[in-house]
């Protein structure tokens, strides 16, 4: 068995059960399968280029114009997209996080890439002193707020100035809040109100993870600069986002219920994981949102994989190291399996180590 | 109204009928709709990011290695991905052809790319004076066979000439058969044979046109130069091919029936197209798969428009201009139905025409 690239490679092996992807615990809303049913139809029309209709109910929910909105088949797409629009120099990355934005990067040709190393003894923590890197040379930054795959938010007093002084030095910042809507305040994090009248902001989300709906490929970026807008879009293919996709966006900005209920099992199962991984003596950081991450043995993913159980080995991302591991929350009944299969594993261990030292 | 860059914009209308997309006239296959409903339960994992069914079943299907194979999201996807990995500095192109082609040089950073100019006054044909073009310096070659929108075919023996030609001087030749298999003889066609031992060689084919299923997304690439085939692999999202693409795909392949009685239908639909159109006194080009491409007034698209038909304006092909369209065959109703209204067109034309002399 080996482990991936990313998450949710679950066609490896035999797992019965994934914590490697970091998705809503509670699955895809009953909207949304329905609309996907209803959207059977759909399957012999060329999509909507423009996705008119989701545009529509993206711009009613977010209360942003619909012309500041692109749709992508995934927030990976638009990753993509941007840095071929953007075609930077000089870029700024945060390590450890989500490869892609530096795969990107190189993809575009961007040669001068640098990088504002969250340490572990730092708690993987984003400070004031990554203001000092946003400088009037640097051309592009992403950055992900809570921060994949450590868990860890910026500090509140803090983004605003990264905004603020991004905006000022007119370099790009591309602010992928992939996680934020699953977050119990979400208005206190994103940087949405900030677009208007600020042309060097661009936030990133996405269905995948709030609505559990990453096999549909659903995306999309919002920025009030339109003529980058219309970059991004000459650097997607043109019908990027499936007919299905597009119904089934429309079907899930209307279940607000849903986004409760998610966010109430996910502080709930986060409580559970935080207390359960302290009991067991498991070394965690971040866990702001709806994942733990944390320390372990370097064998961690074949032994929980034996168990078939998926976890997200984060060995090969940019400054981390063997020993770094992902899980997600999930329902209650497979933390507590997650939980008991960590906890043999970590009591072995300390029995190896005794009878080593 | 106004006419869009791509055909099948029917949300931009009030259309009963669309003529501008090129895709079978029988419609989704049953086992494809089926196979789409049951991937209702793929919607909340990860697609496989590797295809590894889809590839599996493409390799049985097509007689070549599985890992020769890259599947995507939708032919248009690939396009751009093969320009990003190939990095061409010197291109050549068909015109009039796809116009991704162009787009994806140029977004690649392409700025040397050569046309090969089909003209009305030689059928739009491509003959062997194209050889002449490809020499030492150049890096890549875009080449749709049968072509979009003209429906022209390379003339049989001419094509592994190319093919040869090629391989003799380095040149990826970026070889688009999407509309091979609607043909009567694809075999006669394909220049699948050739993949072996040449490098130099990329084919692209997709599930849209033939299976009728362009809301899907779903793409194919096949090399045997495997190193190649990975840059490509690197230019893509990590799950560009959703769950349900990947499920219908399997599905479409298995059904053969259908592919068999889509040809029959093209044949006996093209007949009747082409008799009409020159009933009519339409005057047309190539037809050699499911469409037909065609002179008429300028302003045809809008008169279409007007009676809810969506025809394909082709005045914005480069080499192309006004009073260029293209209509794809459907059912012998709506065949029937546009018929009688490009007649009434026609034949007010020549009413005023007459008028005027």
């Amino acid at each position: 068995m080996q482990s991936q690239v990313h998450g949710g490679d679950i066609y490896s092996g035999n797992y019965t059960m994934d914590f490697s992807t970091s998705i809503s615990p509670i699955g895809v809303p009953e909207g949304v399968r329905q609309a996907y049913l209803d959207a059977v139809s759909t399957i012999q029309q060329y999509p909507d280029v423009r996705c008119r209709k989701l545009k529509a109910a993206l711009s009613e929910s977010l209360s942003i114009p619909a012309d500041w909105i692109i749709c992508s088949g995934g927030a990976g797409e638009l990753i993509h997209a941007v840095a071929f629009a953007a075609k930077p120099n000089k870029a700024l990355l945060i390590a450890p996080s989500f490869s892609e934005y530096e795969q990107a990067l190189r993809l575009s040709g961007c040669c001068d890439i640098h990088f504002y190393e969250c340490t572990e003894e730092n708690g993987f923590l984003i400070e004031s002193d990554i203001l000092d890197q946003i400088t009037e040379d640097l051309d592009l930054f992403f950055l992900c707020n809570p921060n994949n795959p450590t868990g860890v938010l910026v500090p509140s007093e803090l983004m605003p100035e990264i905004v603020e002084k991004c905006r000022r030095n007119h370099v790009r910042l591309v602010l992928d809040e992939c996680y934020v809507r699953l977050l119990r305040q979400p208005k206190q994090v994103t940087m949405l109100r900030h677009l208007e009248g600020n042309d060097w902001l661009f936030i990133i989300d996405a269905f995948t993870k709030l609505y559990a709906m990453p096999g549909l490929r659903l995306g999309y970026g919002m920025t009030s600069d339109r003529p980058f807008l219309d970059k991004v879009r000459s650097c997607l293919q043109p019908w990027n986002v499936s007919g299905p996709a597009q119904a089934c966006g429309v079907a899930a900005l209307k279940d607000t219920e849903y986004v409760r209920k998610a966010r109430v099992t996910i502080r709930e199962e986060m409580t559970y994981l935080r207390e359960t991984f302290d009991r067991i003596g498991i070394t965690w950081y971040g866990s702001g949102v709806n994942f733990m991450f944390f320390r372990g043995p370097e064998d961690l993913f074949d032994r929980c994989a034996k168990e078939g159980i998926l976890i997200r080995d984060c060995s090969n991302y940019r400054g981390l190291g063997p020993g770094f591991f992902r899980v997600a929350c999930r329902t209650r009944r497979e933390n507590e399996k997650l939980c008991g299969i960590l906890a043999g594993i970590y009591a072995e261990e300390d029995h190896r180590l005794r009878k080593q030292s």
